[in-house]
């Protein structure tokens, strides 16, 4: 069925990385043309291997960037993918309202006939011409403002405020084609060289890093404290800024992923307040990554956005830069292909906040789908409406097996020896360290490779399962981990727990001391 | 019908630009708190002022890029937007079979049902299994393949194919977010430093610019000849690239808009080819921008992209590093909104391909509707297809129309007094030459601002009517231009003239020397 299969795990990408060192070594030692503006030789140039570009003549940022959870494709039969966060891509069905509205609002000409009474749910025809009607000449075709639909801005502030119990501003929200170039927009922002730190915690999800690494700027990391269930310190967050200050680094802002990816952690309330606490002393903008925001699977934990959390503390615009990133891929919708998103940006000055519209200018609007899809997450079917009952019941559906299958993931792991895995609180990861023989740490070792994308190589070749190491995201040095997804249907589970438990046991055999 | 509406000319942009430099004035003559890295005084910081940002602290380069196209939003009755190449925002109908086919691949459950049958084509029917059939797990809600999905990719590559009679590879294709993610993505490797040049033509696109001064490049202008159609010689490109090298810039690409923007000239097949050889004698990418690639307006030009171009002169992969961008935004479908495209890369070195492939991980993939559409747009109804005749009667609808609102414009523009303007072959809009007379420059100058930005100002009050000055893309100094779309529908466009000749006539009264 997944003929065309992917694996992105980092162990590919590691690979690949020795191999393209391996050939930058090569070319090193060959004859390459320079760049013809210091030739006049340029005749030279009608020789057959004259590529004007070689990887020592490209933007050496762009050389730097890694990213972990995407590498190259390979194919593989038996594959199971537990490696990215895409969860239609492993059999997640769409949320069928959202798909309707999407479907309408993509072919409006169908909304007047009578066939479509039948065909739709009267509350999805409904929205999608209260959609249609927020729309310039309801044109889905056009442009939209550089922001985003207003009208879809104001239902999105709605939801907002409807979740916080504070006021949202649609002129703050910034649609965008997922979270991802919302992250990108920030570091451009705030990078203007080396020099420029942003705080990131460790692990981390490497969007982050590679987006620091493609601007310019240096990641000051800070460690998630393992045995709290990767609990965030403020006493290492400052600990880290002073060494960092020390080194002559600018400090700029703090990266919180909450819930957290890869680790799946819910912060605590009271943890949320130090961390706000913390920024608003240090003025350290807070880049608040909420994509997992209703992805939360213990019933003693509860999603509070940073902006509700220091709009409670009293702390309004003045006092705290904040920008919270949402997206469409995540939550129970699961809506990854439609690169749809948004980011609540408060406590930036007018200025700054015509530069940042500035740079959303520069690519004119996020597709309005995305958009669409991003207001529909935001103000879903409510209670009366014609799609609330099969709605909720497909989300429920959805959240219950997600967390399900997070403790069936969590207990099989917990189960092998030299495993420990925390709770899966939210998001859609578990990050089990693995206490890996000496052994096994000098046959990885011996084959130049780090021993946690030993253990994921051999997991993958001997199973066909397949995790990221822990590597890509980075943990506290001699420690080793693996990021896998609790995404694969539940009908899988069973065989993804024996095949890695039997898999466990041999490797653990194999290199006993 | 327009309650919400936009003005993006530059004249907004630069009344902005002007208020945001006396803020910047006020703002340095404050005390403002510098970046608490450098304070232990962070006790202070919660004094009520505290953004931990100003306009002297972000990224220089965002402050740089200019963006003339877009600009903040102004709400005027009665307005006629001739400013941005948006389509359907001013009434143009999608292509029917397009938007079936999205809405199908949208919500793929009613493809089953029996109302589906007389609500859509039966082509779009098939299409829309055909292309889920291409999707792994028919899962449109995944993320794909960083270059798009495969499938779609083949019937790209096979579209260009059939164009251009030539060889295309479905590896080379990248979907993008549109043509601009694209062009970012090739600004970010090319460009290191201010040292590293890029030929623009002027007048531009100020995607160009705002990219170049995004990513830290130099641009290299080149001007096309008005008095030759907007001619591009080559003999130009050699100078202004000696000119460059003498300043110790290295020159790395050469971006050509053809059919082009602002300037609407189709260039002549034996041009391309010079451009080409001069490209490959100086070893530059050739960035090629070709949008408009559908839009053709007169029998005695004719599309040829310029990978036709170079291998119909025997010039392969080896010879020669070239870039095509397309996008849905233009054409006879316009789809701007769905916000896709594609770029089609080829002469690379494998490492540089696997450069570019990583940069477009970092977002994952574009989004699945505008790859889908990209699709669409390079494989059309057939003959024989159900849908072919009423999609030919709109495409054809579309063109002719704005084939003969192109020539009306054109007329009325030449018609007055000091204007001159070259014929729009192709792509959306006309960049009139506007002799003014030195009354109007003076008058001009003492309100501080650019002549054409004065008379298109003028212009904009008195009529409504938005047009961008040519001061945004460029142009020779000294001469002075605007950029008028072709695209308001045809029954608004005798009123566009009308009030047009009207103030035009006062304006050469009032300031008649």
């Amino acid at each position: 069925m997944q003929k065309y299969a992917r694996v992105t795990a980092s162990l590919i990408t590691d690979l690949l990385r020795r191999r393209s060192r391996q050939s930058s070594r090569l070319l090193s030692s060959t004859h390459i043309l320079d760049h013809p503006s210091s030739s006049s030789s340029s005749s030279l140039m009608s020789s057959s291997s004259t590529h004007p570009l070689s990887v020592a003549t490209i933007n050496d940022k762009v050389l730097k960037c890694e990213y972990a959870v995407r590498g190259e494709i390979v194919t593989l039969a038996q594959i199971l993918y537990c490696n990215i966060g895409n969860p239609q891509s492993l059999g997640q069905q769409p949320i069928t309202f959202f798909r309707e509205v999407l479907a309408l609002c993509d072919h409006p000409a169908i909304l007047d006939r009578s066939e479509t009474q039948g065909l739709f749910s009267t509350d999805a025809i409904a929205r999608a011409w209260q959609i249609l009607d927020q729309i310039p000449g309801r044109a889905t075709g056009a442009y939209s403002h550089s922001q985003g639909i207003k009208g879809l801005r104001d239902t999105i502030a709605a939801g907002i405020e409807e979740r916080d119990g504070y006021p949202a501003d649609p002129n703050d929200i910034f649609l965008t084609d997922g979270a991802s170039p919302a992250v990108h927009m920030m570091m451009q922002l705030l990078i203007r060289s080396e020099g420029d730190g942003i705080l990131c915690p460790i692990p981390q999800y490497p969007l982050y890093s590679a987006s620091i690494a493609l601007h310019g700027g240096t990641l000051v990391p800070y460690y998630l404290d393992e045995a709290t269930g990767w609990g965030l310190e403020t006493s290492e967050l400052k600990k880290q800024l002073e060494a960092a200050k020390s080194k002559g680094i600018n400090v700029r802002a703090l990266v919180v992923i909450n819930p957290g990816n890869p680790t799946g952690q819910v912060l605590a309330e009271d943890n949320q307040r130090q961390i706000v606490e913390f920024c608003k002393q240090e003025g350290l903008v807070l880049l608040a990554d909420e994509v997992y925001q209703e992805n939360i699977y213990v019933p003693d934990k509860k999603f509070h956005s940073f902006k509700k959390i220091s709009r409670s503390m009293g702390y309004g615009n003045e006092d705290i830069a904040l920008v919270s990133f949402q997206s469409v891929s995540k939550g129970y919708y699961g809506e990854c292909g439609k690169r749809g998103g948004y980011m609540e940006v408060t406590g930036f000055s007018p200025e700054i906040r015509e530069q940042i519209y500035k740079v959303a200018s520069v690519n004119l609007c996020s597709n309005i789908s995305g958009q669409i899809l991003a207001s529909l997450v935001m103000n879903p079917p409510k209670v009366g409406d014609e799609s609330f009952e099969s709605y909720s019941a497909e989300k429920d559906g959805i959240l219950s097996s997600l967390a399900r299958r997070a403790k069936a993931l969590e207990d099989a792991l917990n189960s092998l020896e030299g495993v420990k895995c925390n709770k899966a609180e939210g998001a859609m990861y578990l990050f089990p360290r693995i206490y890996l023989p000496a052994k096994a740490i000098k046959a990885a070792e011996a084959v130049n490779t780090s021993p946690d994308t030993f253990y994921c190589r051999r997991l993958l070749n001997a199973t066909g399962i397949v995790v990221v190491p822990g590597s890509g995201f980075g943990q506290v040095p001699g420690t080793w981990h693996f990021r896998c997804t609790i995404l694969p249907q539940e009908d899988k589970i069973p065989a993804i727990v024996s095949r890695l438990t039997e898999f466990h046991k041999q490797f653990m055999e194999e290199f006993r001391d």
